[in-house]
């Protein structure tokens, strides 16, 4: 089995959106299972050495823009959702007590249901009975998620993620590492793709130690 | 005739070295012209509200690796030149002179074979020797040329086309701005062939206030 590929993102990021409504089919077109990791990209400030873009208007402005064009490009729904742009902790919370809970499995399809009702359908999704009835339909009790997703071990988890993605040299969202080699940004998951169907021999090589694409 | 599209850049940048590689064939395909915007990204800072990429260690060594593989994937030689990363004012002003004294045709023409030698062939760009070199191919006079480029004239039209890059929006390079719609980035290349393949008459009327991209 060729390695996994890490997928990280931040529920409030638009281009994450953009980036988990693809990146499942890339790697499974290549054999890859993907990890997914929610993280607060406000954390990964230091590092980016960026401000919020919304703070910055003229970069806000053309990034609103820019979202909509992509959207629409890709003939995915985007509607900008309540209080927009805001950080956002619950799901992040939510989807790491899930996977403990019920698993990968449904963590993951917990994420993609909230990324389509934030940014699809602009369901505010900081709402618990929204993350409630979004985790209900997978069979997720509602009290235990409630509960369990304001643990202390899970919100230690959910800070701990930012922390552990800034040590893999992860400096904004969305972005995916693939045998050691980093791709920021929906605008290269065509390079990922390229990354990602490199001859398999070639691969191996690579989780060892990073390769150049082919020339 | 469809209206002219504007390419901002940046000498030093080598996502401009990309897309400077592009942008004239991407607008001939629709039949636009393109009028090049030499300026310094440094200019831009307060716009865009990020420091120097070289002054943040992770997004540089990210940055580093992401060029080349753009280059690689799109068969186009790089080299990382002399000194590299710096700001470059040298061959921004001596495209504007040449500008000036022998029309646009020239200037372009310049500035393409000043990107390949700086990316493609890692030759300084910043030595008036090689800038002579370059520009003496093209029938441009040596010491014309020197004592030109640093008239203060020239100086201060250089200076205020990074202001009046801002004031069109502008807050990043590679930047294009088509019918009044903005791209930023040669990862946004792809939208900008869409956008200039609409039908005309929709781009007519984008002349005049832009619209958005066909669902």
């Amino acid at each position: 089995m060729p390695p996994d590929i890490d997928f990280y993102f931040d529920f409030a990021s638009p281009y994450s959106y953009l980036a988990a409504h693809r990146i499942d089919r890339i790697a499974a077109r290549r054999g890859r299972k993907v990890n997914w990791h929610p993280l607060l990209v406000t954390a990964l400030y230091q590092a980016s050495g960026t401000p919020p873009t919304p703070t910055l208007p003229v970069k806000w402005e053309y990034v609103r823009n820019d979202v909509k064009r992509i959207a629409r490009s890709e003939r995915l729904p985007f509607h900008e959702p309540p209080g927009y742009p805001r950080i956002l902790l619950e799901p992040g919370r939510a989807m790491l007590w899930i996977r403990a809970a019920h698993g990968d499995e449904s963590a993951v399809l917990f994420a993609r249901t909230c990324f389509h009702a934030y940014f699809g359908d602009g369901v505010d999704i900081s709402d618990l009975e929204v993350l409630a009835g979004i985790a209900g339909a997978f069979g997720v009790q509602k009290e235990a998620l409630l509960a369990g997703m304001v643990d202390s071990a899970i919100k230690e988890e959910f800070k701990r993620s930012s922390a552990l993605a800034l040590q893999q040299g992860v400096f904004g969202v969305p972005f995916v590492i693939a045998d050691g080699e980093p791709f920021w940004g929906f605008d290269r998951f065509p390079y990922l793709e390229q990354w990602l169907a490199r001859p398999r021999r070639v691969a191996k090589a690579a989780a060892a130690e990073p390769q150049p694409l082919p020339a």
